[in-house]
């Protein structure tokens, strides 16, 4: 059975994401330090058209979960950064530009309708109104028998994880500290969820650690 | 020379202790679930006079800090539990019992002075009024070219790590939510510290990774 992934970076401090996001700072402040390893890695870059990363460890990690995923769902925070009907939204096509870096089906979770909208380069977003559940029955059925990637952010993370329906959760962890914003797993407790450590690979930049979810709401 | 080692274990939503703390459930509630890893382990349960604990990497992890221990920092909740003059203070000998585990020179940060107490198995605590920089001079002297343990709590690291005053830090992420309580390096930002990973080392029940500070306030 296809699986959910939910994988994100932390600080040493526990955040997801710095404090104060903006528009023009979707990871809030200092929060692209969390992603340094990632952007830094070749499988990343390649799939961003840059071709200028590292190969290595950190990469590897990144490709594996990409060539493992057959669909995305995400928030629409992480679509667009905006809230709300899309008509008063800057970003209604989303920020990921023309040609987005999924390349597959992307599944964004919102309170407004509106029709799919097929992006450059095989990536498109699905508008899912019905909630976590359904966003991942679509998801899972466009999935060709691979995973279903959860990208986040954070509040969309706990309310999956609250339900009960996250199999494997991946927490690259930065040995850095952002000192305020997003919590990972924020508004979770001990009653949702239990884990078990599948593996742990470790660079000098980064420590992969990934769990499989195994009791909780499960 | 000999280096600070700051050791603790963390939830995977970022707590060091659970919420509510009380004299009779000091970790607070579910604390005690993140040393569940160390309660189980043969050399905390050796030094603990219990015997009962396993052999493997957890327990030896926890062996190695302690040999390379040589004198131990600790904060006056860490202590006793209790805070204000040690009149007033139920556990004003400590609540580690006639014989506390940790067999070497003490040294307890207060703002209430007293004078240095003996205790079975080798354990003097001896209290320090002038700060944190005045208690890790006092314990280095007294660690006989060993490491010195800051043991906690949380807020006695943040201070620490804040002054630039730690060398290392070893973290053991348990797998677990707390859902709340003591937040790891609360009120520390990404001025005051960077870290080098050093290493990590994984059993399925426990990640432990550890860091050397570099940067910041150091």
């Amino acid at each position: 059975m296809t699986k959910l992934v939910l994988d994100l970076t932390t600080s040493l401090d526990g955040f997801v994401a710095g404090p104060d996001a903006t528009l023009e700072e979707p990871l809030g402040t200092g929060g692209e330090r969390l992603h340094e390893w990632l952007f830094a890695a070749a499988s990343w870059s390649d799939a961003h058209g840059a071709g200028t990363g590292e190969a290595g460890q950190d990469s590897d990690v990144y490709a594996e979960v990409t060539e493992a995923t057959g669909a995305v769902v995400m928030g629409r925070k992480m679509y667009s950064g905006g809230e709300g009907p899309w008509a008063g939204d800057p970003n209604a096509r989303g920020w990921w530009g023309d040609d987005p870096p999924f390349h597959k089906p992307v599944f964004v979770l919102t309170r407004h309708a509106r029709e799919p909208l097929a992006m450059d380069g095989g990536t498109t977003f699905t508008f899912v109104t019905e909630g976590p559940a359904a966003a991942l029955e679509q998801a899972r059925a466009a999935a060709g028998g691979k995973d279903v990637l959860l990208a986040g952010g954070a509040a969309v993370a706990s309310a999956f994880l609250k339900a009960g329906l996250l199999d494997v959760v991946q927490i690259h962890v930065a040995p850095l500290l952002l000192g305020g914003g997003v919590r990972l797993f924020d508004g979770v407790g001990p009653e949702d969820a239990a884990f078990e450590l599948d593996r742990v690979i470790s660079s000098p930049t980064v420590t992969h650690l990934r769990y499989r979810v195994t009791g909780g709401n499960r």
